[in-house]
């Protein structure tokens, strides 16, 4: 049910987010992109039951995030890679990744984890985020946000439903 | 448990996503930077149950991502304000936005349900990824990832558990 409500809101966002499920999907998508892309070593390097993670993969496979592909025949063996769909999520892991460096713990942020280095300038690598169209830093300073009448009326609905609940109680 | 599992990971993505939950934490997130940081317009505009709504709040003020704050006395009345560890997922969310634009789902991306605007050049917003230090457009191809000692250990040991698990099976 959590996910049929979120995955039919007029928003981005709650859609996204209704597909990633939890925190377990980041550790999933974080393997598959370091190429441990079989159940097995899934299952070890995410410590995940068999079962919760058949069903985040059966999931990620239904959202087209994963692909299941045969790399063997008989016996026949399955990897998971990301699709076109989930390859794009590679900003959000970054940024991600980046948030989790700066605020999620003891570990100091110039001593994170996982390490990366850009091969261009050779530096270590922090994401920015800038325009995809002039090409400079923006933050959230610079954005104007304007909801389109689809979402407008269904922040009215909302509001709504949520005026007559109040009501009836 | 789910949480404390993930959150003891040596990895700022499992930490992260054992703040973020879930795809409600993001409604509630976009909700708070659209300042409608109230309890009864949050409950509106999640139409998420009382229970769960604060339960998740709770849970995002533990994080130290949202802070409760009075804006009146007498009758005291509480409001939801990003911290600054709140403030700085504006780059996730705004990654994660962008791919929910892209591809989750009917619209089309030039008719996103929320319409972004950078106010410098006026184009519509589309977020890029950049270096911070030489500001060049960055993909997954130019990083190089590597990892620190301790996440390598880490490795190692869920490898091995993995192992013991399986032939006492």
């Amino acid at each position: 049910m959590k996910r049929a409500t979120l995955a039919d809101r007029h928003c981005s966002l709650a859609r996204a987010g209704a597909e990633l499920v939890d925190g377990w999907t980041f550790l999933i998508l974080r393997e598959v992109m370091m190429l441990n892309s079989r159940f097995d070593g899934l299952q070890a390097q995410t410590g995940m039951s068999p079962r919760s993670l058949t069903l985040r993969l059966k999931s990620l496979e239904q959202d087209l995030i994963l692909e299941k592909v045969a790399y063997q025949q008989k016996p026949q063996r399955f990897e998971y890679r990301l699709t076109e769909k989930g390859q794009a999520l590679w900003p959000v892991i970054m940024t991600l990744k980046a948030w989790g460096d700066s605020w999620c713990d003891q570990w100091s942020p110039n001593d994170p984890p996982m390490h990366l280095q850009h091969d261009k300038c050779e530096h270590t690598f922090i994401p920015q985020i800038h325009c995809s169209h002039c090409q400079t830093v923006t933050t959230e300073q610079d954005v104007i946000p304007k909801l389109s009448d689809k979402m407008q009326q269904e922040r009215q609905q909302m509001q709504r439903v949520h005026g007559e609940k109040k009501i009836k109680l």
